[in-house]
């Protein structure tokens, strides 16, 4: 390790110099005081109704006193978007910016061209594709993850839109707010979900959770994935690999998407797609919004083609009021939340403080926190 | 088997003579045309959108056919309350009444004292306290389910349930149909289920299911009922017996209903009980809605005492439209459909045939699915 750092910082005077471009802006904080923003939701009066309510700007991760008492300077704010947004002002001189997939600051190539002293950008959660990663990684920064800081959280919220869609649940709430009982409205579309076959797309940290969570259900489970697990964890699992995409998207009653948005990834579900899929399929999303084709999915939801959609996920983020997926049938769509439970929020907000000590003391990551190192992006973003 | 019949039918013999109250009307049919009565709910415009949709009037569990080419008599109807009701044209006459927990047909003393001809009554679903079950007794009438129709229905249930209070799910649903974006006024009441602690009161066959596919989410799970389970299968599921309900009631942070309705369990969630739970407690109930004081529930989900309750059972059904729960906050309640999925209804469906054509050879019914026999009453109901 002492070894390693004598080397980078080796590379880092070489840097320095300017002479290589992709290393110009080093992980490894030089001394003094650092400017650290955190763009974060905005909790208002909900703040202090939960003592654990770090994940909100009024929170700020529970960093603040730690990090003005060593000395550094740290902004937090919700004002992401559009001209003279405060996160702007502070593009020019900060050196970390820690923002979450929940309420993303947008990191461009154009902002970072501004930021001159941008070192660091961190993700309180999971998915960086809020950062154009290609000019992140020429511009030579580190971008990083809390990875598994939220896997268990979004995991089990996505086995709960199984549930709410198959068992067709929100017309049934609805009858109740409004003062009627119709079972046979409620009971005409709603399925158990034993004996369904239940696909997801990636089988990473939050496919295989959700896998695991499936099995005693006794389902039919399919896989697709750039890897093919172990065969031990497959038995384990009892979910069966599925190399070819489109091989196995028309068995499934239930397709779960679990990749992360990249440029292979982005419309990916297309109207083209989607009318390949089987009538009355089920989709769950809770990766990112942009791997569907917004109208494409809207319309199938009209057509029936799609019987229901369920995930917090959209594009862009905060949804538009007009965004079309409010107000499509069957869709059983909340604000991106799954991953910002409280529990989750204790577990990012620990792992961003233990990116930022090691960051300070010039120490690496987790290896698989890493999303651009060095100019690299890691492999699920190439 | 034989030998048994032929006890059977002399202990009827005696029993036909009127010497022994209890035997009076035996469940074996006598030959002949049999007047079979179904109370379902009525699915109207729904019928014709699933052609499994068997449970409901127009569907009438798909019995028409069979049951008239043998020259037996059908009627159903959904009309089973108040004065002149269609149920109570054909009580003085009909021998068997077909009924579901989801629009169930109240059986009283009175209609039973009426009901000269009637030798069967049959759930199809599970949970027959829409009769009076001692009444019946009295009278000789057998009182049958189809236990195991619908369990996992109802397991998958409330597992989604569970799911749904515990993450929060229905404000974040609510702002999207809103136009709404607020993450936090989701977020600061939002958990994960994994490490909570979950205890089921009942772990019969429902119970056993639910614990089952709780154990993949790591919580600590615990189980009162009458009987410990085999150290094997509880090893096996992971969950800890609780001799005495009020000791394990103040450890859960959730706690699931999976009894009967009998005259032990009616109210017991009341305002005492209640008021020793854990605050912020989430209680799903799709047992039955009398199994709970409706009042002090409302009451306690009003102070917050109780954070959410789902279920899908209510006192009456259908629910009147001033019903306390439809009102109260933090309610993730439906109608009564749990078992009634599509799934559901064509396994109950292919139970009552089943039971339908044993009582007509004279054949014993599977044991489990016995409530009342020769003037007893099942263990659970005890």
């Amino acid at each position: 390790m002492a070894m390693k750092q004598i080397a980078c910082s080796a590379i880092k005077a070489v840097a320095n110099s300017g002479s290589c471009s992709v290393l110009t802006r080093q992980l490894h904080a030089s001394p003094g005081s650092k400017k650290i923003v955190g763009v974060f939701y905005k909790a208002n009066e909900y703040f202090t109704k939960n003592p654990n309510f770090v994940g909100c700007v009024e929170g700020a991760l529970g960093l603040r006193q730690w990090l003005e008492s060593q000395g550094h300077q740290y902004i937090v704010t919700d004002d992401k978007d559009g001209p003279n947004c405060e996160l702007d002002k502070h593009i020019p001189d900060l050196h970390v910016l820690i923002s979450t997939p929940f309420h993303p600051a947008y990191v461009t190539a154009e902002r970072i061209k501004k930021a001159k002293n941008l070192q660091l950008l961190l993700t309180a959660g999971i998915g960086s594709d809020h950062v154009d990663l290609k000019a992140a990684a020429e511009a030579g920064l580190t971008v990083a993850e809390i990875t598994g800081s939220n896997v268990v959280s979004v995991a089990e919220d996505e086995l709960m839109r199984i549930l709410i869609l198959v068992r067709n649940f929100l017309p049934g709430h609805h009858q109740v707010i409004t003062g009627d009982w119709n079972v046979a409205g409620i009971a005409y579309r709603a399925y158990d979900l034993e004996g369904k076959t239940v696909g997801t797309i990636g089988a990473g940290r939050i496919g295989k959770l959700l896998l695991q969570r499936l099995k005693p259900f006794n389902c039919n489970l399919l896989y697709h994935d750039r890897l093919k697990m172990d065969p031990e964890l497959e038995k384990e699992i009892g979910a069966k690999y599925e190399e070819d995409l489109d091989t196995m998207l028309p068995k499934c009653d239930i397709i779960v998407v679990n990749m992360p948005l990249t440029e292979k990834t982005r419309g990916m579900f297309d109207k083209d797609r989607i009318s390949k899929l089987k009538k009355g399929v089920l989709i769950v999303n809770n990766a990112r919004g942009a791997i569907m084709d917004t109208q494409a999915v809207a319309d199938a939801c009209a057509s029936g083609h799609i019987a229901g959609y369920s995930g917090d996920v959209w594009n862009p983020q905060p949804a538009p009021k007009d965004h079309p997926w409010r107000y499509m049938p069957n869709q059983a769509m909340t604000p991106h939340i799954s991953g910002t439970t409280i529990d989750g929020q204790l577990r990012y907000a620990a792992g961003v403080k233990d990116m930022l000590e090691r960051y300070f003391k010039g120490e690496e990551f987790p290896v698989q926190n890493y999303i651009v190192k060095e100019g690299e992006l890691a492999p699920q973003y190439r």
